[in-house]
């Protein structure tokens, strides 16, 4: 297993990582098979997405943290962060990438994004790779 | 990895794919592994959920796209189609299914569905085998 | 395939399977690989997140029950369970593990979970492992 760091710098935010991936499949000579990314928190997530118009962005963090899971004073987790934990579960935390001809496979208006749902923080994403035949 | 293809015909639709996917493990000797199917799109989605009653995926459609992710105003992204990207990242464009003696496993209700969320149009699933022990 | 069984208690509830799928990769000498567990029901699902102070749990349950996908009557499926079958399909069904030094590979504060949303039931998960390089 592999560990790169992502450092966000807002409380919600969706941090294109797909040249991060790529360059880490091009260093490590990955050719063919499944790369796994994984997410080894629980108030952030990782997701593929539009990377073209920042607006998508923009309008899915709006309507995410402020209409499908706003804040609730019924919430009793000291932390007051439930709500990230419930966008974690949404979005996910594990990720499986094709890969071939040494490229990330995706489509052509796809990123691949970290989403922070309880930032700024220091955050980590775990690479396996998984040879294809 | 390989390619289908398949043509929606509603704004929204739940499209089941099962024996679409089941052909293509049989028709490629499949036997034992990971099937990977991946959605190239920005707009869509890949669920496994009940192909038995067709109330549920209205139900699920009436839910998704009028309530928890409804047309907002607010969204600047120009296309309009924001709602439509929330409900990929929701449902998730990455879906990893297990294969047994040339079958893919699925529990007795269930069936794989292509979630269109901005059709009509013509999509692409992607597909990946990594093979068993 | 290996088939785990798990007994629901509950309507809806978060039930920590960790302890449980890394006794599977123990007793089974899974070393270097990645675990795929797959739900084959379609009103629940597999997911991770805290498991350390069980109010997150709560307020997951609570937002997502109450306020994400509440009862509907508008809803058609005869069952009734319809907003079991969206949740199901918002967590997932199919969730891949990173295993190395035979551990699953988690983060500090995640668990397993398997998420029950129209129980009380006895579920079932199945499981399957490819190994790594």
């Amino acid at each position: 297993m592999e560990q790169l760091t992502v450092s966000t710098s807002q409380t919600t935010e969706l941090i294109d990582i797909t040249a991060t991936i790529q360059s880490f499949v091009t260093n490590n000579n990955l050719v063919d098979g499944v790369l796994y990314i994984f997410c080894p928190h629980t108030t952030a997530g990782l997701t593929v997405n539009e990377n073209w118009d920042p607006d998508v962005r923009h309008d899915m963090l709006l309507t995410i943290d402020g209409d499908i899971v706003p804040p609730d004073k019924r919430h009793r987790h000291a932390e007051g962060n439930s709500p990230a934990h419930i966008k974690a579960s949404l979005i996910g935390s594990s990720l499986p990438l094709l890969v071939e001809g040494g490229k990330v496979l995706l489509g052509r208006w796809q990123g691949i994004y970290f989403a922070e749902f309880d930032g700024p923080r220091r955050r980590h994403i775990w690479l396996k790779f998984l040879k294809g035949a």
